[in-house]
């Protein structure tokens, strides 16, 4: 077994292509790695002030007869403090908070280990386990008990930490007691994958029994009509059956979590697959660049397939979350590359993106377009990240995933070490250890040095992206042809390892134009510019005045150009040729072709697009990832 | 003044260019006659049957203790009842409804004139007034006056149409009591309009100054944040001062028809330029080709300029209906030819569209597509229309629309007469009089016989749409030149006229192709095929099987031919040549420009387009009203 270490722990019995490694920790310098400290520096203590100003502690000490006054905030307010205690225990960053909190959980919870701080006020006890479709009771226990599941990884032999095992315990079993004979699920998937988490913690099966019944009863209308129609959260069909991702978002990709880890866990060959074949419809149809999904602002949901508008994008970051921690466990399940490929290019576009600069602000939903004379006075999609939200599940869900970024770049084999995502860092796995030094993603160039190895040979397995279609590689300095040593996905490097071997891995990364399928009627006669895993944007704030965004036209017949920089909005930002369309202020808003055909192209000139995920850190205005083509001259 | 004919008379005081006529008639024969009729034969009927089984009756009957159970739907469905009414008085099909509501209004009324039945309910009572916000209770009484004014109007002399001014007058004297010095208004306008109605009707003044108060009070964030913000229902800035159209459509539109009501009862000058200044703001950048407005499901919402998606479209059919009759009202104030081309736009689109063949099933959201795929199972977008909805406000909308159609389609000034719809039909003001005799819009030739005429010259204007490019005019079998005779979008024929004399009018109409601005992202790259004012799309039921709609691009190195029947789906079709692009299933999602560059362009075929309006009265499937461009071969 290996150390806990990480979300994410199957047990030696459960299904698995790939496991976790014992310890990796990301060099701060690095950009993983210094997102990891933005999170621990900034994003860790802002979310503790604003649990404290929006009342989720409160909601908590008013149970506890430690506050006064009226419940704040949304019903499943308690969830943020859950996730905010799972990030300081990932991150051992807010040790204070993580004490209080642990005590104020166990002091607030029933005799019979109920806890939620909205169902535990009087005025809302007889609804208690009366509206689930509805009430997020499970959703709050499975947050819960992730945070316990962190505390018994991270810190297994502190007081706090035992503490909020009990507590999530106690409430586990009082859901094994009351559910376990139960057709009952919850409206909003959480709980199945915290219950199997918990089970690889304790060993205790009823958990992961509990775990896989949530999502077997949960598909055959068990939930009622609700407002959207039971497609919303996945009460149609059976998982099982299944051939399409629908409905709401996070619910969806938190389900198929559960559905992993149970189908993992109990050897479930064909429930597994089920997972997989959804996850592959939600990548071949509705699927943003930037790895985000949920086409639809309405019901925080996917749209019909093909259907992904940039600007209305609602690509809910809680989303990007939960289908990068989903990405990982088909991962280890499978060891197929795609679903690292995938972690990368979420993990850089739409994950990354939600944060400001600062780390204390935050996008909830992330577009890919922003208009001119957008009105962004509302939350719902306001024009820069804000400090915190009426519902606030992203900012702590985006603190417990860089909590624990670390855990989720490298996995081991039998046959030795995997690197799946490339940050400056150490790998350590047993007697295996390397060194990953790299700029990545702004460098082509990866460094892995090995530090320790057992005797004998064994292998060090490099991703290589899906994007690259040109790599180059030395061993020891020696140049090596690297193509042929490339396996599904993966540079394989099979050989007797001494300390000090060092491996030089060039993932050459021009800047490239992409273009979606001809079905995505949303972008059509438009490209992206990407480099790398990295998808850049421009920026209103990078277009000469006088110039609308709106009016530039890429222009294919001159060629993209890299840049890199040593300040500056980016370290490497890309310049774009594009042509400027005038006079369409006037313009009428439906012409006849006949009569107005397209004029021409208009002037030549160069702007410079910025990683997408850096937006909206300048001046508000217009920004769009997808750039139309200008008509080919004469 | 003329005799009181349809909605929206203005005293003989009011600002205004045009005026409606007395008397218009329109053959059911026609088109537009046609759906009169089946609004009197199917739609009404339809709807009583509806306000029966979904309890709207038995809400009010609830209140006069002639029914039990539980208020039913939502807390406005007393306006469904109101929309109804007016329908029934306009058209006069449905008396014994009229009696039945007549009667029951007045015994459910309080003393004091309050009639609400959802805030009538014992439960409700003490918030009565004190959520305006949310409560519709004046929008609610607004439908009730101007069922009132359809009354007076239409059956001056009858008891019901009697007994349900009287109650109306009692409800508005008590808006009138309770707020003439308030700054409170409704969340959802409607009430100004039916004011500034009950005055013309009435000449009671007070009426017009309350309507003129709420239209002045809102806009200074009277009415708080709500649940999408004061933008929402255009409390964020006075309309007075505002610049462009925003939040829910149909709050938007239906305070704009207020204000201009307001305006020119009250000389407004400043207020009119504002009403106009609101509508060019929609039409210059919000408006869909076929009139409807509202891009966003999530809040019934405009969204930010140019943003017009056809697949998420929500141009509800309300709003449609509130657009044309504010755009009637911009006629009368105005005389500008372009209120009378939208009319005929969004009647002949968005309108038309949303009602079923049989008249008995309707569309509340009327997407301009449909994707293969598309999940149907909600209301909110049902792949075909439904016979009601649980806001069904719209079919009754649709009911009191058509049944006052004709008396929207000519007015009169001193100069004579102007028509602006062409249906066949007779129109009579005074001592004038024609009769229209045209298969219009299939038919391109309209035929206007003067059937009485005062002695001495006078004008016969005949709109001249601004699609038109060619247009033929015979003045009793004589050819004339008929473009030197346009004056300001009409055709202007000053003359004297004996009855007899005949005017044959040719308004040409070839199939045309139109694309939208450059900056409408959503239809980059397609066009739409139109003819005179109706809008062609394709449905999956007119493409070849094994070729998804999607997959379909339009070839203009080849012409489009039109198409007459005297059977099938329409008596005109457009046949479309089409390249099908193939294997594109199991393309992936985004690819590279440079590693795979566009396809060539396909298989050639001709698929057939129908009318939009008469969209999904075939199998359901996809639709599409923008056809994407084939790409220039080789």
């Amino acid at each position: 077994m290996n150390k806990h270490l990480g979300p994410v722990e199957p047990t030696a019995e459960a299904i698995g292509t790939l496991r976790p490694v014992s310890a990796v920790r990301l060099d701060p310098g690095g950009l993983l790695g210094g997102w990891q400290r933005r999170n621990a520096d900034a994003t860790l203590p802002h979310c503790v002030e604003q649990l404290t100003a929006h009342g989720n502690l409160d909601n908590l000490r008013r149970i506890t007869g430690d506050a006064d006054g009226e419940f704040r905030g949304f019903w499943f307010a308690d969830t943020d403090v859950h996730k905010t205690l799972e990030a300081a225990f990932w991150s051992g960053a807010a040790p204070e908070f993580a004490d209080e909190v642990a005590a104020l959980l166990e002091k607030a919870q029933d005799p019979d280990g109920y806890l939620d701080s909205y169902y535990q006020d009087p005025a809302n006890r007889a609804k208690q386990w009366g509206e689930l479709h509805f009430s997020h009771e499970m959703y709050t226990a499975g947050h819960l008990i992730q945070a316990a599941v962190a505390a018994a990884r991270s810190a297994p032999d502190s007081p706090p930490a035992q503490q909020v095992v009990a507590v999530a315990r106690r409430f586990a079993d009082l859901l094994v007691r009351r559910y376990a004979q139960s057709s009952e699920v919850d409206g909003h998937p959480e709980v199945e994958t915290a219950l199997a988490e918990l089970y690889r913690v304790t060993g205790h099966r009823p958990y992961l029994d509990l775990a896989k019944q949530f999502v077997e009863k949960r598909g055959h209308g068990v939930l009622g009509e609700g407002r959207f129609g039971p497609r919303y959260y996945q009460d149609h069909e059976p998982l099982r059956r299944a051939d399409e991702v629908t409905g709401h978002v996070v619910r969806q990709v938190y389900l198929l979590a559960g559905a992993v880890d149970v189908a993992v866990e109990t050897g479930d060959h064909e429930l597994l697959a089920a997972a997989i074949r959804l996850w592959d419809s939600a990548l071949s149809s509705r699927t943003y660049l930037t790895g985000g999904q949920g086409s639809r602002h309405r019901d925080e949901a996917y749209g019909d397939p093909y259907e992904l508008p940039p600007d209305r994008a609602y690509a809910e970051t809680c989303a990007a979350i939960g289908n990068f921690q989903l990405a990982w466990r088909l991962l280890l399940a499978t060891g197929d590359v795609k679903y690292a490929d995938e972690m990368e290019r979420v993990l850089h576009n739409g994950i990354a993106g939600s944060t400001a600069d600062d780390g204390t602000a935050f996008f909830y939903s992330n577009p890919l377009q922003l208009r001119t004379g957008h009105d962004g006075s509302h939350e719902d999609a306001p024009s820069q990240r804000l400090t915190w939200y009426s519902c606030a599940c992203c900012p702590p869900n985006l603190a417990r995933l860089m909590a624990s970024l670390h855990a989720y770049v490298a996995t081991s084999d039998p046959e030795g070490l995997q690197i799946h995502l490339y940050g400056s860092g150490t790998v350590t796995d047993g007697p295996r250890a390397v060194e990953v030094d790299t700029r990545y993603p702004w460098d082509e160039q990866i460094t892995v040095t090995v530090t320790a190895s057992p005797a004998g040979p064994w292998t060090i397995a490099l991703r290589v992206p899906a994007w690259c279609a040109d790599l180059r590689l030395t061993v020891n300095g020696t140049p090596s042809p690297a193509r042929g040593q490339v396996q599904d996905g993966y540079l394989r490097l099979h050989r007797v390892w001494q300390p000090g071997d060092q491996i030089g891995l060039t993932l050459v990364m021009p800047a490239r134009l992409v273009a979606a399928h001809p079905r995505v009627d949303a972008v059509r006669g438009a490209v992206a510019v990407v480099r790398g895993p990295v998808v850049y944007c421009l920026e209103q704030a990078g277009v000469p005045d006088g110039t609308l965004l709106e009016d530039l036209r890429l222009d294919t017949s001159a060629p993209l150009s890299v840049a890199f920089h040593t300040t500056g909005i980016a370290p490497v930002t890309v310049r774009v040729p594009v042509r400027t369309l005038v006079d369409q202020a006037q313009a009428p808003l439906y012409r006849d072709v006949a009569a107005a055909p397209d004029g021409p192209p208009g002037p030549a000139a160069t702007v410079t697009a910025i990683p997408y995920f850096r937006w909206a850190n300048r001046a508000p205005g217009a920004m769009r990832v997808w750039i139309p083509l200008a008509a080919p001259e004469g």
